[in-house]
């Protein structure tokens, strides 16, 4: 633990990047955040990402734009439909509609790029290989591989400060995402996890949502945000 | 050899991206290209890749941008200056001030998703080992890391298409990429290498100039761009 290291963080503003930004504070990390405005329907992620940037008192936020939509292929930057009232056990085992090509590709290497600037080895991400299996950019073989390829590729890497990605919640289970999140002070009612917000407000049905509730649920813990069925 | 098979070009409307776009094209591929508003100082480079994409009568050419001049921390990208007048043998053998944090992994990781997007598996891009060595991602041991990561971590390589990437320039001296280009009826004179572009001319003085300027000389052929000196 070093309490002037920094650490740029992968950050979304939903339930598991902000339980990661605590587990990053609470290690001393002086912490960066790194969020994309990407195309995706949930934009609404980005207003609660800001908030809670500014809540957490954090070192600074860097929301950058992309042009995901401009490739498409995946329901969270097309019209494709979400998928909806799947229970977790339900999904389906291969790649859902809902994964965004070479989406965690793209947004770890600008995360190498901005602490390189910054001096920074450390990068923090909320990657989880339990419920979101079908994921093939949240698995700890492809994290060990990037790592790989960051450390030839890059000015850090060929100079001998090689960079360490923390994916703190890899395996863990949503409920024991929760349960460390609340033991750090996290305060779940900033955070957004759906997939197809309507306004401000969950719509309850999503996979995220179907995750998120379960997950509460088994943590015993009522979530605290708002959904269309309140 | 394939006449319908897909290839994403990393295009820049330069010397060696230009080459690679004939290569790619001469083996048969149905072209896209795919080029980066990133906050570049030559964006004349930009309207120099739409011009030859036109020309050159590919499938389609997707323009993307990219926040790169929010992170900064390259001499492309912020006021620091570009260096002149350097001969290629005094050109450091360090990482040069012209490299861009994450570039080329950033744009390579567009490259895989809409290559995914449009069902292609090939990516082709004209990065080069021999000008540009002290640039760690253009180094062919970088290049083997990234197509290891891509195909962990992507639909394509997860389901049985894994990504080949074509780098057919990583290992030619700029005569010899020259003389590939002008067997395959490249036109240079649409082309663009400066770093540090005045209008429509080029410097003549930055090291991506020098380095144009020496391979025609080498390779016996008058450069046909405008230069400031002319």
């Amino acid at each position: 633990m070093n309490k002037t290291k920094k650490a740029v963080i992968l950050f979304s503003g939903g339930l598991d990047s902000t339980t990661v930004l605590a587990i990053a504070k609470a290690q001393g990390y002086s912490c960066f955040c790194l969020s994309f405005d990407y195309g995706q329907r949930q934009t609404i992620e980005l207003e609660r990402a800001k908030n809670i940037a500014k809540a957490c008192n954090i070192q600074d936020h860097l929301i950058l734009r992309l042009d995901l939509d401009a490739i498409g292929g995946s329901a969270l930057t097309t019209d494709t439909p979400v998928p909806k009232n799947r229970k977790p056990g339900e999904m389906e085992k291969g790649i859902p509609v809902t994964y965004v090509p070479g989406r965690n590709i793209i947004f770890l290497s600008h995360a190498l790029a901005w602490a390189e600037v910054l001096g920074a080895v450390d990068i923090f991400l909320g990657i989880n290989a339990v419920d979101y299996s079908g994921y093939p950019d949240c698995r700890p073989d492809f994290l060990d591989a990037f790592a790989t390829m960051a450390n030839l590729g890059t000015k850090n890497g060929c100079e001998g400060r090689p960079f360490q990605l923390h994916a703190p919640l890899i395996a863990m289970s949503k409920k024991e995402i929760i349960a460390t999140g609340m033991k750090l002070g996290v305060d779940y009612s900033m955070t957004h996890s759906c997939y197809d917000p309507i306004g401000e407000l969950a719509c309850g049905r999503c996979d995220a949502c179907r995750l998120r509730l379960n997950g509460f649920a088994e943590a015993g813990i009522e979530d605290p945000i708002r959904y269309v069925k309140d």
